[in-house]
């Protein structure tokens, strides 16, 4: 027997078998099947929106466990929360797929999806299938933070210590996929104030760095002994250093933000009892606006310069 | 000189172009550059949230007039926000593309989006860029509609008269790209609580008549001399009738919605003080759940099956 494609099951039963058990939860008030989802916002807090997209050949590969392409597709969104203290609450899915992918794949892409829109208590309220010649997910997320309290990327004050959770570089070897977004870090930070700025680390250190500083209109001083560096990036034998994969390699997901000097020990301390996560200060905020230097072990110092990822020049 | 394309001026500067005059507007503190954006909600609404997609080859191509693709992605969401009687307030634009997309072309696609969005008063609060096969655009709508007052598909009461907006069929000669959402209309519906339901026409007026039957449990009788068709289905010399299709293209985007019998004078009377919009009653809701019946001239009577547009299936 040939397996079910796209094409053979039509989108209308996609989208029943996808969204069959899906749309209930927490201030949902009409789930998929309508025009439009809607829902109860909660009071006295702001909206947070963010979407992002994730497509084969790009972001994930033929080979590539499909729970895990689900998982990555919402992870990254819920990373962009974290980043800016929200709370997701809410996700659209848009999925584009050649008609001949076979139903089983997708199936397993939506298990990861909603598995870890479960583990965070957000509902998949609605989307949309279209054909395609290539398999992307395009994620939508809705969520909260308190009334004005969002955590921006243009706070850092000179004399702030940039923090970093986990361990970077590498993430290529696996975390790229099934990293864990840093959600209930982000909204903690938020909530108590901790955090001057914020961003979570989807770009490499480096350029995440340069755009927190570019937005706050300082600069900052990075200590290479200080940067925690991720076993898979000590393991690589490329020709780079551990240290520049730390800098440089993307999609590490992490959260890289700032605390005032005179917090940083009471943070520290509140952190440590709270998250069973590392959390490494890296350096400091400087006056030097647009810089970000790298001070080496031997005391050397260097400028790292920008290393966006640039989708369309690659 | 070659033009310059999405390859040449690589993601970070696209993005810069695309944004640089928007993220402004009513309500919105963090617009785009950030790691999200966040909207102050209006009290005492609920939140509506949509996403919708086009892909070139499906629907639009290479050729069509790339302001007109950006309208439509955007006047396709805001057509489902017109069908539940939410005011669209945000959007974010996730768009695909290939790195040889001429970015003047990229350039109109934006305006398209940025002038219905203006006409409505939305604003662009994000999106995102990624490299693809094939153009596509996904749009991610956020409004509101008055607390608990959502137009659903499910409120059809046997005995209702069902009404159109518009003219119908045709609508791939044109009206397909450039119409214009009902929203107004829809809002207006809603608030007044004139309609027990509705739904926009984006599958054909036979199919979307039906998912609203169904969503109500009731049925539909509509009588063929009452449905307005469009100047570009009677012109239409293909072999199929105009009322063929009035009731089976899709893409119209006008609303059709349920009145309660015993409202339908006075809802006629106050729809054109306010509105310089046909629209017509076709039909009434009955008992005979699940059936869609079409009364012609005659008296003869037709069973109107389902003709959803099942993207995987063509």
């Amino acid at each position: 027997m040939t397996p079910k494609t796209l094409h053979s099951v039509g989108e209308r039963k996609l989208i029943q078998m996808l969204t069959a058990t899906r749309g209930s939860g927490a201030g949902v008030l009409v789930g998929p099947g309508d025009d439009a989802a809607v829902v109860r916002p909660r009071k006295g807090r702001d909206l947070a929106l963010k979407c992002d997209a994730i497509v084969e050949g790009v972001h994930f590969f033929p080979a590539t466990a499909p729970q895990w392409i689900g998982h990555k597709a919402v992870a990254r969104v819920l990373s962009d929360f974290a980043a800016i203290g929200a709370t997701p609450r809410h996700l659209l899915i848009s999925l584009a797929a050649p008609a001949s992918t076979p139903v089983q794949r997708i199936r397993a892409i939506y298990r990861g999806i909603h598995k870890i829109a479960d583990a965070h208590s957000v509902s998949v309220v609605g989307g949309e299938t279209v054909r395609a010649s290539q398999l992307a997910l395009h994620v939508f997320g809705a969520g909260d933070v308190p009334r004005g309290g969002v955590l921006k990327r243009s706070g850092a004050k000179p004399g702030d210590i940039i923090m970093v959770t986990g361990a970077l570089g590498g993430s290529l070897a696996g975390r790229h996929l099934r990293f864990l977004p840093r959600v209930e870090q982000g909204r903690w930070l938020a909530e108590k104030k901790w955090a001057t700025a914020a961003v979570d680390l989807s770009d490499g250190l480096s350029t995440d760095l340069s755009h927190l500083i570019t937005a706050s209109g300082v600069g900052a001083d990075v200590l290479a002994s200080e940067v925690p560096i991720a076993a898979a990036a000590e393991k690589l034998r490329d020709g780079k250093s551990p240290i520049e994969h730390a800098l440089k390699d993307g999609e590490d997901f992490e959260l890289l933000f700032t605390v005032p000097r005179a917090k940083v020990e009471s943070f520290a301390t509140a952190w440590m009892r709270r998250f069973d996560l590392a959390v490494s200060p890296i350096g400091f905020i400087t006056r030097e606006k647009g810089v970000v230097r790298l001070i080496n072990d031997d005391h050397s110092v260097q400028n790292i310069t920008f290393n966006a990822y640039e989708h369309f020049s690659h």
